[in-house]
């Protein structure tokens, strides 16, 4: 079957759910708002085209000329207090207009009563005050702001909320700017300067995020920080009352800077855009989707959560396998999969199947082997013409060069770690796998006398980056026992790796699930060039 | 069906491999030795019956009141140097007589040419020396040693030393003693001062260990202590050429002080004797096995790890579904199902299903309510009355109290985290639930003031533990960004937790993987009684 005709067999209409947010007893039979028994929401008007380029809409949000704060206090420590020493602490280079009824400074910034006494017009506004009093401040806005993200909650995730949502687009509609938000946290963009979470990374990197949850955005911004990732930016959406994940997906996918997408998802309430999106021309890129409300129960926590239907899973599942999407089920699966992505080119011309395995701890082996084989990845045996040229090594009793590659310490502190120079090359040179995952137990290299080979490892595995360039995807899994000596080290190191471009990643079993999901995408995308 | 009807249906043949060791393209067809292609290996003799209880038996392995040491080097520091080293600091209070051709004194020990001329008879032996010189030494034991623990490899796991572990077990019987490995790495034993590895947790615990690898044995006690394991003891046994995991399991199920046995399993040579101990009266503890070699690949690896031939998977599938053992995947996961049976007593009368979780980030509760409904556990919102007694305590807004019960950090700061334990009274007072998990995002808890809760959150699950005693498992999670401060936060937390007897988890999937395994184990024991 060709792609479109596969295309053509999804059903996609679970995925348009119902506007209202009620929950239905079964949410996959709601098809649409008209088939809820609610009665139809009186209609908000579409936003007017713009007549903008995708990038010059969102240009204005991601490098903020100037930014509003409402919310800020002259005597307490609010959120937006918060957001504005962290702003200046981040380097924002831009102007920060507090808007206060009555102070004349906030946070030593010169602070306006309303959003249109400032001197310049608003790129983003910046809204933490409560809920009821949003609507008529937005209305008033007279076409001076172009983005006002609403952190306030008290909209649609509660009964009460609904109307003063339809209220608050509605409003925002009249003052002539678009709402990321209600029920949200911020927005962190590198290269604008613009920061929710505290110290977030400095650097623009390439990881585009959408998150329906603030909290999560937060853990996915600092997890991914001591991880590796870096983001082109992270937008923490909520409710989507407004502008939802589909507008900010169709930014990343024609952003330059951004080679992934990141998206956690509770429901949209546009899921035929978002489909017909993701199979697009412009879906270029990976986009990796953290589903929350897979379940019955998980639903029902979303929508008291966001107020989102989140739809039949099926139907999320069938969307990831027909698009340039995967699906995983948690933050570290999520983070673990934007690392690789961040980190690997794909390859739909060979798809990753054959993988070598090397590393010290024998039953370890045993156990990744298991985990890649129930994952569709083959550590198969190697051929005779490569097991002659590795026991031509010599190397010491009780190493096993099979596949996998079982190396006890001893083995790799010879030659000071080079060792693993010459066994890799010659897998090099003898076969041709898809990818190479190395492993260290670090337990194994503490107190074995003043020989640490990891520091020559870790340029080994750059080394053969370099002399085998686009052969193989490289993987190193740094293994720790969770003591504070261990923990320590495998900071400095995955740190050493990921300086030269190498993605690690706590235990085999996460670097065989990141590993499938290249896979998948490598798959996916040859489908596509067909 | 009735479970001994369910029993008679299982096919157990499959667990019987063949002892030649050899790997058939298809070990689901061996069903003995008889059935292999290859010539039947000359028998080796059964051991003579001791007529010792079981517990007789294993006392001087488990507190062996003398020792004596193969290997340990003058000049260098071979593993035997290391093993005495160790033994001394573990503050061993037995006799470690150091074997050695011509040296008077080893590590500051009295040497002694051969096993006849120790002083004392030796209760267990540590061997590492050349394979080849090892069934010399066994054969001509005379009776003085009851057990050797053959740390060498060069037997049965590579095709060359097949041979040889045939004559190991034939000399052992020769010398009167019975063999444990070979191919493996020590064995740790708290209430006999015995260890492997450095440092490891000087008290006695509940945990019974088995492991067919050493490497993982190590991991098992390592990662085991710094999560809160406690050991009644940990034996890594290799190619399990003599005694095997089916003898260690009888033991530790006849052991007053273990309550919990964990396995790691490549295979077992006699798995019907297996599949009959587990399914005999003894059976009253937990059982974890963690498999290794469940793929044809792994299968491979295994075979070449320890000799194995790991069987189908199916038949250990039904193994685990007929008895009172759980297969886990991973050593993570082993780590945290031991932990849960060690702080958790088992209610077959009444299975977990009913699930409340409690905690700061809403999306990781919808997340979390996934998880745990996939794995059959039920977060259901509360019934009017229980929803109505938490609504009434006023808490801030921002605070779901449907279950899950998200509660923002500014929620659980409120009478400096004494207000968690007014949640949970009234969720007990009003409801029933089989499980209670609370999740703390430490991050959240840093540069909000100076109110730390957490230490108060932890005497709050403390405080609903004893009044409220019998009612729920209660469950921790502990969630960290990774960095350096919050992974030592956690740690301390960790700790503080763990001395109270409850046990902690990394995330939330982590917790409800745990609790899926204490609810089968539940279901199966209550379908015993019957």
């Amino acid at each position: 079957m060709k792609f479109d005709e596969e295309l053509a067999e999804v059903d996609i209409n679970p995925l348009i759910v119902s506007r209202d947010g009620a929950v239905a007893a079964d949410a996959r039979f709601i098809l649409s708002s008209q088939d809820s028994d609610q009665p139809a929401p009186a209609p908000v008007p579409d936003a007017p085209n713009d007549g903008l380029s995708v990038i010059d809409r969102y240009t204005p949000l991601f490098q903020p000329k100037s930014i509003a704060v409402v919310g800020a206090s002259t005597t307490g420590v609010t959120m937006a207090n918060t957001f504005i020493r962290r702003m200046k602490a981040y380097g924002y280079p831009g102007n920060i207009y507090p808007i206060h009824p009555k102070a004349d400074e906030v946070e030593g910034l010169k602070a306006y009563p309303s959003l249109t006494d400032t001197p310049d017009p608003i790129d983003y506004a910046y809204i933490a005050i409560g809920a009821k009093r949003i609507p008529e401040l937005l209305a008033s806005a007279n076409g001076r702001v172009k983005f006002a993200q609403v952190l306030s909650s008290g909209f649609g995730e509660i009964e009460e909320g609904k109307a003063l949502e339809q209220e608050l687009v509605k409003s925002a509609r009249q003052g002539g700017c678009r709402v990321i938000g209600p029920n949200c946290l911020g927005m962190y963009s590198p290269r604008g300067r613009v920061t929710f979470p505290v110290n977030p990374p400095e650097e623009v990197g390439s990881v585009g995020i959408i998150s329906q949850s603030g909290g999560l955005g937060t853990d996915i911004i600092k997890r991914g920080q001591w991880r590796g990732v870096r983001f082109s930016g992270v937008v923490t959406m909520g409710n989507s009352a407004d502008l939802g994940p589909s507008d900010l997906l169709e930014y990343y996918f024609a952003d330059p800077q951004t080679k992934v997408v990141g998206l956690y998802l509770e429901g949209v309430k546009d899921g035929r855009r978002l489909f017909e999106l993701l199979n697009s021309k412009a879906a270029t890129k990976p986009v990796v989707i953290l589903k929350g409300g897979r379940s019955a129960q998980g639903n029902a926590a979303a929508a008291s959560h966001t107020g989102a239907l989140a739809g039949d899973q099926r139907a999320w599942e069938a969307l990831c396998k027909q698009t340039c999407c995967s699906m995983v089920s948690s933050v570290d699966e999520f983070i673990d999969t934007l690392l690789t992505f961040q980190n690997t080119t794909l390859r739909p011309e060979r798809p990753t199947r054959q993988v070598v395995l090397f590393g010290n701890g024998g039953g370890t082996g045993v156990l990744a082997t298991d985990s890649f084989a129930e994952l569709g990845l083959n550590i198969d045996p190697f051929a005779a013409e490569t097991r002659t040229a590795l026991e031509a090594l010599e190397l010491p009793p009780g190493t096993s060069v099979a596949n996998p590659i079982d190396a006890p310490v001893g083995t790799l502190q010879e030659e000071n770690g080079w060792i693993a120079g010459k066994i890799l090359d010659r897998v090099y040179d003898t076969s041709n796998p898809d990818a190479i995952v190395m492993h260290l137990n670090l337990a194994s290299f503490v107190g074995r006398g003043d020989k640490d080979p990891v520091d020559n490892l870790i340029k080994v595995a750059e080394h053969v980056q370099t002399t085998h360039p686009g052969r193989a995807h490289f993987l190193l899994v740094l293994r720790s026992d969770g003591s504070q000596e261990l923990d320590d080290i495998k900071r400095k190191y995955r740190q050493q790796a990921l300086a030269v471009g190498i993605p690690v990643y706590d235990e085999v079993t996460n670097a065989a699930q990141a590993l499938s999901v290249v896979q998948a995408m490598e798959v996916r995308f040859a489908a596509r060039q067909r």
